[in-house]
């Protein structure tokens, strides 16, 4: 399969937007109080953002081959199934798509995003000079962000950059090998689904530590959305932090391109 | 697979009512103080509505193409899989199937229904004239209803209305790229798991809001089965909200529908 | 396929021993303060029958079929897949397998059982007179007798019936349409693990009135060990109650067998 | 499939340092206060094993074939599927892969470790010369011990062994009968998922008592690493207990060999 310039951008803008919208939206259903699912806990999210790459990936699949990722491109241009040449086009692609993703998120919480912050409880009382909640947000470490992007429990890059190159590596590994599995003929919806569990299992397993972006557009992609929307006492984006997802994942989804070429290809 | 009228007619009551049976089951299990699945959790009621789904599916995907959903039937519509002449058929059929699912939870519950519905702690003390919660449920927010249809955490038709658009969306747009992905014959059983995890997806991502009816005859069949149940207590139907459940489906159907035909056709 | 009465005798006898094993398990798991998974909750619960049924049925789909239910057997038979003269081997290979199955929960779980059943925050203290966890568990209530046998959270043999003629109607007829869906032979891998999530569905939606038997052989065989293990006060085996769990599938079973051939054959 | 050295050696060690990396990880993520799954529960537990295990096999399959456990390479080799004089390297490779995964977690969760091994309330103070958590820890009891490997609730080595092999023969026996049901050419990637599904299973139903190593390699590897590694306040690896998860795996996975060549072969 070699898909068209229409196909990838299509495929790609669709396949993570719905990544994004249906991965973000787990975290605002379990963060916001006025929402069914508020306080579901780790499993749900662990699913949640599976379910979402397999979403994604179903419909992407057919279209574009359902990278998604630039750490998958990146991956799978190193094994050799995508052209370079493609690269810059999927990534593109899906760091639209990614922030599409985030602004519907906005959309379906519209209600829930106003009334968590204009709650006293969360964002204090401005009055009383000590909005304790927006000084945490502001910090990055706030619930709102943490629907958009993702931030480190401890605060420590070294760790922080080390922990997304073991959770993509695990994810780009699983995806350059199912070819070796399978018919062969690039990602069928049984593939679709054992990466969306490899997902699920990433979370966790290893979202522990960072949250597991183990994809520079999901996190670069809707960190922009959160730094553009005109959310009140929002808090700051975080920008210190944006450069850990994406080299992470980068270097993780490479280092699985070279364990292929060398062990299995 | 061109479906006769008693195969649409058979496949559609009987999935669906499978799927009302097993989805408005799992929020009786987990409502019900003497159930033994009592406060489960939403992951509990996201799975039990994605496996929901995939019994309904799974029985009726050979014998009418397993729709169980006016939105999804008029997704498949604007793409040309199903004939817009069988369109009245299959929406009669789902809603019917719906009705007959509903009132086999009440079946298969009838001693919790009674018992929860006559417990003072949850309908209040009549003499004292303070009947709390007969009022709540009067609103349409009560619990029992919550078995039968859904109901918005916070009610804003405007935002109602674009989270069921966008949880329909993402439904009908999974269904109707499959045929890009799979053998292209309908919908296999490896299909009917995969929608059914899309299902849980949304659950757990965009179900927050509104309770992700995504379905109009998965919410209108129950509410007209819990206004004609002779249960004491039972409060309103709330049947100023019926509509959006309805609307917001087929026009977040359509969407997928336009954009199918846009984008991948 | 036609089995064998060896091949019957063999896969049944396992696949219903492995699928007991991993569903009482599960109760035993949840159920023992010493066990890792000490009050998992009803998710647990529902996943653990469903994948034992996934665990049993995969091993014994290309021996026997994998029946592994009296009430399963029956829809087969009335559908025309199984010999009515194998009837009688199933069913009893089912039961043996189940018993078997339970007592390898009473091994896997040994020391378990002993710390809990002289416990006596569990017991009572039968110095005082008042030994209040045994009375509860004479009644059939007590959780030991929970691993092995299912009881009803309100105690009336008509809804309790009802409730597990409807459980298991919705397990027969998803089995009993598979072929309608599948390449026609017989339960493939892809068959046993929907029917697997088609438990784990009748589990989270059906299972909170009366512990969803659905299967005569995994009622009657466990609590047939029960009544025979040499355990210090486990209670009664809450005979009374017995035959629900037996006629309640029977009757499903049959009612899924009836319907298939009225509106799918 | 004859699997060269190289590709056993390949497959063995990536396949079963995923299948740690993931495995520990998931203890680590609801082990460690400043972990987003802190405290996520059994059902993560269980989930996060299966799904590791699928991720391990689904890259090992095609190349080595994906035994990942002496065990199951003791199985598939009485059942005549490996040969004898390749068991050697299995086992080797399976051992170096999981001291490979064991360190993985430890680098991924490097800043977790430290901040807990350094957190008076874990390891209590040791100037007041009662440091409780670091004696319970050399006890072998320790969560610290936990991510490595595994110990269990009641210590008989008796009942241990038992469960161990009673777990350990379910995994086997659903590896060795798969041939059966599915195409027979090995473990295809629908395969991997119901065996990853199964290893869910174990872990719900009976990882109650041990823990369920199930595995000798998934243990042993790990608690070398825990030897090895400068933590402090790490405590001892509890060595006592060290032979109980490789004795009883083994004579499982012997057991459910012996029995498939009587019952299905």
């Amino acid at each position: 399969m070699n898909p068209s310039n229409w196909d990838i951008f299509t495929g790609e803008v669709v396949g993570t937007a719905l990544l994004i919208l249906l991965g973000g939206g787990v975290v605002a259903a379990i963060t916001f109080k006025k929402s069914k699912a508020y306080q579901a806990g780790w499993v749900a999210i662990s699913l949640g953002w599976g379910f979402a790459v397999m979403t994604g990936a179903y419909v992407a699949a057919g279209v574009s081959g359902a990278h998604l990722n630039p750490a998958v491109t990146l991956g799978l241009a190193i094994k050799g199934d995508t052209d370079w040449g493609d690269v810059p086009l999927y990534i593109a692609s899906e760091t639209l798509g990614a922030m599409i993703g985030a602004a519907l998120v906005w959309l379906a919480y519209y209600g829930q995003f106003r009334d968590h912050l204009t709650d006293p409880e969360v964002v204090g009382d401005r009055r009383d000079g000590e909005p304790k909640a927006i000084e945490a947000m502001e910090k990055g470490a706030g619930p709102v962000l943490g629907i958009f992007s993702t931030g480190p429990e401890i605060r420590n890059p070294v760790q922080n950059v080390m922990t997304e190159i073991i959770g993509t590596f695990v994810l780009v590994i699983a995806i350059l090998t199912q070819g070796l599995n399978q018919e062969g003929n690039g990602l069928g919806p049984l593939g679709v689904l054992i990466v969306a569990l490899v997902v699920a299992s990433i979370g966790l397993s290893l979202g522990g530590p960072t949250g597991y972006a183990i994809n520079p557009a999901r996190d670069l992609g809707p960190r922009i959305v959160h730094a553009l929307l005109p959310l009140p006492n929002k808090g700051g984006s975080d920008w210190s932090y944006a450069w850990v997802p994406i080299v992470g994942p980068l270097i993780g989804g490479a280092l699985a391109g070279g364990l292929y070429e060398l062990a299995f290809a």
